[in-house]
């Protein structure tokens, strides 16, 4: 049985990396609030270095290693932001950090990588292949292993932009968080949770991505045949096995929502408060602008954090 | 001989305006500072109200009029962030506002005016028959008109966007400016100045809209044959008559760029610092980036104004 990271885990986090990490400001849209039909507020990790939250999770488990452990560097498999956020991380830390990548992946995400001062060692495309890529290069090496959501350090982590986002605003009493791996979502609702019990915690998935709201339908962790949606930052077969229970204990309701919810909301944020948003940031608001959401009674100020920026800006998701 | 503004206006403005403006933030990057070769600040007026720093001079002006005055409402021609600013800030005040725009705007910005309240009227689409219908209605109404740029009031309103860059930084010795008809370097000259009369201010101009570059040259107000941009925000033919001696007496020097660098410019700032900064935005960036300025001994800190985020997202400038 794992041990699952507590509310004090994230408090601890946020001294530890508070020397490092961003904290990202909060921003609001009246335009936003009318579409919305209540006050929302919006944690802008965009603007978190790397372009991500990711970089907090990172940060906490790069950091908590001893000095001894730490020296032999640390490893992970990302196509993306986890990725770009271990190789900053470590080298923040003044480590050795290897992405292993799957051949196809973006080269700009390689690029950007790279530029971090990470090894990338290349694998097969699918998550078999980088899982055994990773295995074997660790039994070299000795590097520690940092997954991008199923670790106790990377979940407190994340946690800590909830704080924040709690501790610089008034009144809210619910949560939006995007669902991949349920990482964030695990962090959000230990802080949330830890600091006001009565704070409702909702999950955002897309249609072709809802691992976690087809697990909560089926009681149990439910595995995918595939994924397909342009938040490729939630493209997860399955949530972990120490978010899940998370997840299960604290989350109140996962809301999906369609790849046009989410271009819409994606060009929206754009448009009208000037973010430039990735699609899976967009996913959480496109859930506080459905119907569904719009529904809920009981609900004060909600919070949503708009989990990144790294989106190409080769073509527009809503030009043909 | 017009009465000028001076940095006592300015301190006024910010009093006036400071219930009904943003407090925007002020960001930096790593990135730009190894690209600028020097370090950055960002005064993000793009998160301003109605996107643009425009909404400071328009509030300044029509809080400023007593109530009787007031009453009679505001006028302007305006094809873009001016009438946005001036429609609010009317709306706010409770009196009417009527924005003359020419009959081939974008509609989206006559729909962000009508949005906003006021009253368009279409009118040719030169110059002359803008400020035509103008005078015509003005003559009807007693409506008071308050122009782009060339007024005290809007001059001394944009200029509390330099005080807050000002006070909210440390070790800015320099200041980048777009300048259009020169409101906000006006401005922002006067204040910058009057808090620290060795603080250099630098315009930043598009090759192909550069009255100030060519007025200085000169040693007098050049008046352009015609302008042409992406930077839709900087498209003037002359500077004002109030703005010529301000910034004859406290700029020391406008670069020009080129359409090539304000698009990379504004690219850029989208991708690194994940921020929707419209092209008369990029124009200040463009100059900060190149190897004419960087050149430039003597400088410490660089504040860059965003200056707006108000751009079509039917497209990008840089695909093809």
């Amino acid at each position: 049985m794992p041990i699952l990271p507590t509310f004090a885990d994230v408090l601890a986090a946020a001294e530890r990396i508070r020397p490092f990490v961003q904290r990202t400001p909060v921003f609001t849209s009246g335009t936003l609030d009318e579409l919305a039909g209540r006050h929302l507020v919006f944690k802008c990790e965009l603007f978190q270095k790397t372009g991500s939250f990711k970089y907090r999770g990172a940060t906490n488990a790069v950091q908590k290693l001893d000095s001894e452990t730490a020296a032999r560097g640390v490893i992970t498999h990302s196509s993306g932001n986890h990725g770009q956020a271990l190789a900053l991380a470590a080298r923040t830390r003044g480590i050795p950090a290897t992405i292993v990548m799957p051949v196809n992946a973006a080269s700009v995400k390689m690029a950007a990588i790279a530029g971090y001062g990470a090894t990338i060692v290349e694998s097969g495309p699918s998550l078999a292949d980088r899982e055994a890529k990773v295995a074997e290069l660790q039994a070299q090496s000795g590097a520690n292993y940092v997954p991008p959501f199923d670790h106790p350090d990377v979940i407190a982590g994340q946690g800590t932009a909830a704080l924040e986002l709690l501790q610089d605003t008034e009144n809210v009493n619910a949560l939006i968080v995007p669902i991949g791996g349920g990482g964030l979502i695990s962090g959000f609702s230990l802080a949330a949770k830890g600091l006001n019990p009565a704070c409702r915690i909702f999950g955002a998935e897309p249609t072709g991505a809802s691992a976690a709201a087809q697990s909560i339908a089926a009681g149990e962790r439910v595995t995918l045949a595939g994924t397909k949606s342009i938040a490729d930052g939630l493209l997860a077969n399955y949530v972990g096995l120490l978010t899940w229970p998370i997840i299960e204990a604290n989350v109140e309701r996962v809301f999906t929502v369609s790849e046009e919810q989410i271009v819409r909301a994606m060009r929206l944020i754009w448009e009208r408060m000037k973010l430039v948003i990735e699609p899976s940031a967009a996913v959480g608001v496109a859930v506080a602008l459905s119907d569904e959401f719009r529904a809920l009674p009981g609900l004060n100020t909600v919070g949503i954090v708009l989990c990144g920026g790294n989106v190409s800006l080769d073509k527009l998701y809503w030009a043909s």
